[in-house]
């Protein structure tokens, strides 16, 4: 049973998430493009509105506290993942590609110098066995790895998948633990009432 | 020192933070209009997005079961809460608040027949010794509460304000409780630094 951890480096929520799975031996870390599940979905995201972007900043530092894990705001936000993003999509045996996806993450949320400057990337890379000139031979799986997640009806990032279950965001991770403990918790019957439930009044937008 | 709940009965995540926090002798039920809050910030409902519906009604079950509390889909969703919220925003005793409150929300989600039917609702009112007519006087105070909300940085519910620390979302419950035990844990220099933080690249929308 491999667990799926749909991420992009932007999210601070998927760097607090990746701090508590990434020691997982059946982790399967995915790299995807947040920007493109939130064109794809219609979608906001948490930054992109001025009072979440505020309430954001007081959220992760309350979950890193409870974590016991470093925070520090990184050098720009938002910032251009996709490099970043293309090198952790490379083919790479699982205990590389996790210490390459941590420093990356360290760099960017922990008080480094951020993931844009190729030429920091490019060092973090050589420290982890791996050459940056190959990040743009990972475009297509990036870009595979995307479109497959959004049409999993993944939205958001950290996204956890295990079996036919899906956990999203960092107050997703207490729901995977309890399904590793106790199975699925969620009745089929609330779900098919909920999918067929009619509106009875909808917000004009 | 006052805890302030802002709420609206069209979420199922209120409804869920409702029913851990109800008890609290220090409990303010501040009913707002969800819809207005979204607009004034420029945001989507999680309803209002289709991946993301189909993910809350597993997200909710979940947080359901943990919390060890009913669940059921409404008649229907969205639905307009207003003859609701409005009842709710009577000045009343706290106990009859807390009460009426309770019995509008479990006939929303806890398998009742909703609130969209004046009778019903008229019924519910009567049970805690309100008469529904008294409704349409709250108008102006449910409006003068939302924006005050809107004001005060508030974009979603359920939202707990307390002392100048704000805590959104059932997921919000945890910090919320830590800020009681421990006080404030977000560092200032970290939101300072967050505030002051250059984008460095912008998703197109």
């Amino acid at each position: 049973m491999a667990v799926h951890l749909y991420f992009d480096f932007i999210s601070p929520y998927a760097y607090l998430a990746w701090t508590q799975l990434r020691t997982r031996d059946d982790l399967e870390p995915i790299p995807v493009l947040f920007a493109a599940l939130l064109d794809a979905n219609g979608n906001i995201g948490p930054a992109e509105i001025p009072a979440k972007r505020s309430y954001i900043i007081r959220d992760i530092a309350r979950i890193a506290h409870r974590f016991g894990v470093p925070l520090a705001a990184p050098p720009s936000h938002p910032f251009n993942p996709l490099l970043a993003l293309r090198l952790a999509s490379l083919n790479l045996p699982r205990a590389q590609k996790v210490g390459l996806v941590d420093a990356l993450y360290r760099e960017v949320w922990a008080g480094g110098r951020g993931v844009t400057d190729r030429d920091v990337v490019a060092q973090i890379a050589a420290a982890h066995g791996v050459d940056i000139a190959l990040a743009d031979t990972a475009k297509a799986t990036l870009r595979a790895n995307t479109d497959a997640a959004i049409a999993r009806g993944i939205f958001g990032v950290p996204t956890v998948v295990v079996d036919d279950q899906m956990f999203w965001g960092c107050d997703g991770i207490p729901h995977f633990e309890t399904y590793l403990r106790e199975g699925n918790v969620v009745p089929d019957a609330l779900v098919t009432a909920w999918e067929a439930l009619p509106a009875s009044s909808v917000r004009k937008r």
